[in-house]
């Protein structure tokens, strides 16, 4: 005879042990949300959840996102149950410096974990993100009788998350995109880190998520095991997204301390632990999980037979359509196509032929069109400035609830919305993926961007009317600081071209990475092209290079990016004139320049030429690397004005004549 | 006999008129939301505004903003036809250099605008701010059957404003708060600038804002002035904040262009307004207001007797509360109580005598206990985090929708509204106004600080949580390049004190601000006192300043901020003992430091020494700076780690050892 299957409750209760000892032995740690979302995850994952633990990155897998990542030793007892790999000794070392199990749920750190989360509202974008990538691939890939991406994601969100801006930003446009397949769960516990939220947070979160067209499933006791079946069960069958309001205790199980904010951020303490195993009926030690409990939950085997089903329907798929499958695995893997290259090359030598003046925003339009001949993958958007960025090329369609078939998204005004959208896009794989705005409006998505960078998402981003260049609009459209300040995040490359030649080849390398997002910067006004040897076009890749030369040692260099590399070289052109021996350098990417070998550098920027100005319509702070303490700087520390960009530019100094006298007056 | 009244369409179309001329003449502008709002506007100003024009200052004056700046030329066109100081000539020069009528509406530029917008979202988040100061300032002055400060704040939203996140953080929390006295507009055109918005907005935005907790007037034809102004009498008697949702198209009065994306963001051409003068029967040229239109709309007379009626009701007031009336006229014009400078001297005295070691962190919440001794103006809080930045001092009360005698906000985790949303209180007078989060998500509300830096509100920012000292919760928490991006926003004060006393003169720097905002940049973890001579106390509020020096002229200056400070000192005794003569300068602002005269720099920074090394644990570019091509830095150009704190500043070279191994490497 067969033993009593184990109960759901104690299967949940697995989970909250396991947080609860684990922030305990960390003496760090949020208990209070894996303690109060056990249920429903226990639900979701039990009865639901499409995945292998033997695989995590199987392609076709339902994807699981914890927007409220603090409750990160939820995922972590979840992945470890179901039995993907992650030991007991890693929940262990939990928020250990160099564990599988860091604070906060890190991509790539961990098998299972689909995204990195914790910045709040951060996740549910993500997720809304896959639910778009899924919901494109399955009209790119899917045939009459051959469903091959047909998988769901789900999402869970506390409070903060619902409280933070990018939350409406995702989820209204989740709404008008009719993402049926993604699912969220709002762990409604009335409780964040300053207390009861009836202070602050008085939302009516189910009217509002209907006022998005999700279809929302109110009053879900989040520990009835029942009702959150049901209720997955009615979102599963719903032709909208959905939110299923779960009423929950935070830190459910400890007797002291649930539904209290003092179980939200800190360990429960050994006494209230002892305490929890008392109330749950949990008499095993910490770590200990019996095996009857993690034979219940372990997944290994359902998850091998739905991979295996997959598998199968894969092999007739690839059977019926050889190449869309060749073409679906080549996207999933993120490989660029054959043609690639030769494309990429034949551009970049038509680019060098035509020679052309323009506005670096047009170029990119330009690089966009041609590269978008040969990628499939290529899927973006703009955030309400599609005229402005330039952004859709002849091969642009739109993508709309009713019809997925296009690789174009209107964002609308939703710069971090749309930002983090693109990391779940990125994350979901199968597209190569970019978003577009104002260069200023960069710090409206700054932290999104910031979070591509650390989870290493080969993400585009088109930052057009980069300087005072855009004139009229003022200040408050000007960016100043911001193509320094985005220089300043790990792992973000940044380019600000200088005519249509550094403008291609800034896209193809945006293009070619994978483990770095790109910004790409561009000008609102036409730039000149600069003509250059062979060697000068293949140096632009290395970040900076000699743009003009002079015969002897240089007595100056001028170093530029973007519209004043132009300036640079008419002003060396006048230095010249007068016997000065000028070197211009054109520096398009700081970042991939530092990445060069010294003697590379060294050969751009000789050690011994002291005598350096750098040039560039922003503030000065990132140049003194360059220039150091007896160089110049033809910069702006401060603040623009409404004008025309022609009575701006010499207003800031940005002139032949000030470029000229500064140089004159460093050199003697 | 007197002539037939002017009709309010007549009204409207002035506004009309001057707006499509203005940006016709500048060949630059946008003239679809001013001719689709005129009609709104026109009722709102001439039958509710309570405002003098010959007096913008006034301070019971209503507040109105509008949020969708790049309507500019309908605001600029009320000023001037109701009389503010705004001249034709001042219209004529729309968008040019240094008149009075940039592209978007800049606070202090024009007289009248209450506050810069233009970056979508932030104009109505600076309006829930507006109307918090009205209500808490109201239930702190007025008295019974003396009422002074009752005025309304009127805010204008496009289809944009909604869209942006920062739109649902502030009006969620206007809505928590119940701010009655905040009137808001929804100019519901369809348009945006990708053109129709029914592809990425499809909100039930009356919905929404009940799900907020607003009072929805639904379905008012923005053309129809007189169900506009039924429903401001409605708002107008609602104890909730209202939303107005006004059906407009786009551009009105233009014949060929109205109702269409073109009319958006670009001139209409001078052969469509022929056309457009034609449709609304305006037969004068342009820049040309007949007589009596101006007259009609002429408010001086209206605004000299209201400001004059409320001049009396304050002098009765000053004679039943002479002290009350006083405090009132101190705080709206913004000078520091008599007791001041006692105070802080007091407080920084007794923090040299306590010479205690804290986390930064606690030495702010020191400071912000002591200083509220003295300043009932200090009105703040946290996005959710009060008691980890340590915001709550024993003055500190919550502000309640039932109660608003408190000084204390509960933003939520909202940092974005939240900041923008200081910008409001700050630009309503009568607060000294500061917001905290941490710093890693300055990030999320980095365009609001921007505006502050813009607008020169003396707004403070709490940041704690300044480096990888915060731990276990990983890189996504950990802030690496915050500090040295938040120095690069012009007119911005960053500070990261080393200390208690650093601290508690950074919070009183900022306090006495006037055209500043600060960033103050706190520690999770504890920092030593350092013991200073009385002139190097004196000299902490230079930015800059010998901390630890040498008898003999220094081999070597160890340069640091924050929690890097101790590092160096100790680092410096090391090497002392090994006979280098070494300097340690603390630097907790660069900014005051670069205001300082070159002799005092140099007599810090001795430019005859060129072996200098920066420490800070975080991004290395701001240092070159001081460091130049010949220095070392101790910094780190990554991301962080999740462990402890102890484990991870060792392992990013936060360490004595590495620091010495540097100096030594770079003397050597």
């Amino acid at each position: 005879m067969s033993q009593a299957p184990i109960s759901r409750q104690i299967l949940a209760n697995a989970i909250r042990i396991l947080s609860a000892d684990a922030v305990q032995q960390a003496q760090s740690g949020h208990p209070g949300a894996p303690m109060g979302m056990a249920d429903i995850a226990e639900v979701l994952w039990n009865d639901f959840l499409i995945h292998n633990p033997a695989n995590p990155s199987w392609h076709n897998r339902d994807r699981f996102v914890m927007s409220n990542g603090h409750g990160s030793m939820l995922v972590y007892s979840l992945l470890h149950l179901s039995g993907y790999d992650l030991t007991i000794d890693d929940l262990r070392s939990f928020r250990q410096l160099h564990s599988k199990t860091p604070g906060h749920p890190e991509y790539a750190y961990t098998p299972g974990v689909e995204t990195t989360t914790g910045p709040l509202g951060q996740g549910v974008a993500n997720a809304v993100g896959m639910a778009i990538a899924e919901k494109v691939l399955a009209k790119q890939f899917n045939r009459p009788k051959h469903t091959i991406v047909d998988h769901k994601t789900y999402v869970l969100m506390g409070d903060g998350c619902l409280m933070e801006g990018i939350s409406h930003e995702a989820c209204s446009l989740a709404g008008t995109l009719g993402l049926k397949n993604l699912i969220a769960f709002w762990d409604d516990n009335g409780i964040s880190i300053d207390g009861e939220v009836e202070g602050w947070f008085t939302d009516d979160t189910a009217k509002r998520f209907e006022s998005y067209g999700w279809h929302v499933i109110i009053d879900i006791d989040g520990h009835d095991s029942a009702a959150i079946h049901q209720a997955i069960k009615a979102a599963q069958a719903s032709n909208k997204p959905t939110l299923i309001c779960c009423r929950t205790v935070i830190g459910k199980g400890s007797p002291n301390k649930q539904g209290q904010e003092s179980c939200h951020g800190a360990p429960l303490g050994t006494d209230e632990i002892a305490l929890v195993r008392e109330q749950l009926g949990w008499p095993y030690p910490a770590f200990e999980i019996p095996a009857d409990i993690k034979k219940a939950w372990d997944a290994k085997n359902k998850g091998q037979r739905v991979e295996q089903d997959w598998n199968e329907r894969f092999a007739s798929y690839q059977q019926s359509f050889p190449e869309l499958a060749a073409e679906y695995l080549r996207r999933m893997e993120g490989l660029l196509p054959d043609s690639w290259t030769d494309t990429a090359d034949a551009f970049i030598e038509s680019t060098i032929c035509k020679a052309e003046s323009l506005a670096s925003r047009k170029a990119s339009l330009n690089s966009l069109e041609y590269y978008s001949n040969v990628l499939p993958e290529l899927l973006g958007g703009s955030a309400d400035l599609a005229g402005s960025n330039y952004t859709i090329t002849s091969h642009s369609k739109a993508i709309t609830v009713d019809d997925a078939s296009g690789n174009y998204l209107h964002f609308g005004v939703r710069e971090f919305g749309m930002s983090a959208i693109l990391n779940g896009i990125s994350l979901h794989d199968g597209f190569k993926t970019f978003g577009a705005t104002f260069l200023v409006f960069s710090d409206y998505a700054r932290n999104a961007i910031r979070m591509s960078a650390l989870m290493k998402l080969p993400v585009t981003y088109v930052f057009t009317h980069d300087s005072i260049g855009l004139g009229e609009d003022g200040p408050t459209h000007q960016p100043v600081e911001h193509t320094s300040s985005l220089r300043l995040i790990p792992n973000l490359s940044v380019w600000r071209p200088c005519d249509t030649l550094e403008s291609a080849i800034a896209w193809r390398l945006a293009i070619e990475s994978t483990e770095q997002p790109f910004s790409l910067i561009f000008s609102r006004q036409s730039l000149p092209f600069q003509s250059r040897s062979e060697q000068q076009v293949a140096n632009i890749a290395k970040g900076a290079y000699v743009l003009v030369d002079c015969e002897a040692k240089p007595d100056l260099i001028l170093i530029a990016t973007g519209s004043e590399v132009a300036l640079a070289v008419e002003s060396a052109q006048k230095l010249q004139q007068e016997g000065i021996a000028v070197r211009v350098v054109s520096m398009p990417s700081q970042d991939f320049f530092d990445a060069q070998t010294q003697d590379y550098r060294d050969s751009v920027l000789p050690p011994s030429v002291t005598k350096r100005i750098a040039i560039e319509a922003g503030v000065t702070s990132s140049w003194y690397r360059y220039v150091g303490l007896n160089g110049a700087l033809v910069g702006m520390d401060c603040f623009g004005e409404s004008a025309p960009a022609e009575a701006l530019f010499p207003l800031f100094g940005f002139s032949v004549d000030n470029v000229v006298n500064q140089a004159k007056a460093l050199l003697s």
